[in-house]
């Protein structure tokens, strides 16, 4: 039943290869035959982590985002390097880059696509309990602020709109799902 | 203090303009006066709705997403027509053509940045409830198929990830939030 959904790869160009994204402009088939134009964007794929230190607080970091020209609220997120990291690894790197310390085991919360309709970005979301934060390692040409913010308080957040990065929600709401607060 | 997170715009290049997407290659000062590079995806923005029956079933749509090249599960979405568009229109056209039928008022559960590291798009979510199903009126070139799932099963397939996307887990959860099911 699903085939009659496939799309068929005709052609494809690349318009562009960055540090970051690739941009295609491919011909496909439709399932009725007809030939249309798909855009896309290739993307390494990337994890983030929802850190939790032993008073329920959310370890999180503002960070300016150049593509939407706001400092947001965010979780700890970041790049693979290269498609053939493990997303896990990347988590542990990233986790002690931005924030610094550590903390239990690394608890699988989702993998999601982020933008199925133009990106093939895929992300790994981990949560961190007992978290002890130490002086972090940015790269050089990073630049954040970290906050911590009470999961409920997190949760609150999201309702009124301060925290509106995606992979944030998910993360911040599986986080209360599997610790059970209401 | 968030001045020392901005970087500032030094050129800009425009890549590639599609039909949807727009690629730019952009030289910006870091807060530490160096100079990098951004990728930057523009898109027109976009709305998903979260559709519930009586029966409290959420109306999702399969569907092929060619740059993940997966069928997935979806809560109906689309694009606006252009960033005049109101978000709301969007929300109701792109209901009627995907799914058919109507329903109560949108409630409106969010706004949110679907991958602000590499995209502006923002994306509004509604939640529309007691929502009767009609015939859709899809596009020529638009192939989907309509499921309905209890909201409860929902949120076990975003546990298991057979739901992945993240507009659907964002709009699925906060549905769940806002008619407070356990």
């Amino acid at each position: 039943m699903d085939k009659k959904l496939y799309e068929e790869k005709v052609s494809s160009r690349e318009i562009f290869k960055g540090k970051i994204l690739k941009l295609y402009f491919d011909q496909v088939r439709l399932p009725n035959n007809k030939i249309t134009t798909r855009e896309k964007v290739e993307h390494p794929g990337a994890v983030a982590v929802v850190p939790i230190n032993k008073k329920n607080e959310v370890i999180l970091v503002k960070q300016y985002r150049y593509p939407v020209d706001i400092v947001l609220i965010e979780i700890p997120a970041g790049k693979l390097d290269g498609r053939e990291e493990p997303p896990i690894e990347c988590a542990k790197r990233e986790l002690k880059e931005e924030v610094g310390g550590q903390g239990g085991s690394f608890i699988h919360l989702a993998q999601i696509f982020t933008s199925p309709g133009f990106s093939d970005e895929k992300m790994d979301i981990y949560l961190v309990l007992d978290f002890e934060e130490k002086e972090n390692n940015l790269d050089d040409d990073e630049f954040l602020h970290i906050i911590k913010i009470k999961l409920k308080d997190c949760l609150k957040m999201i309702k009124n709109g301060e925290i509106n990065d995606a992979k944030s929600i998910i993360g911040i709401m599986m986080a209360r799902d599997y610790l059970e607060i209401e």
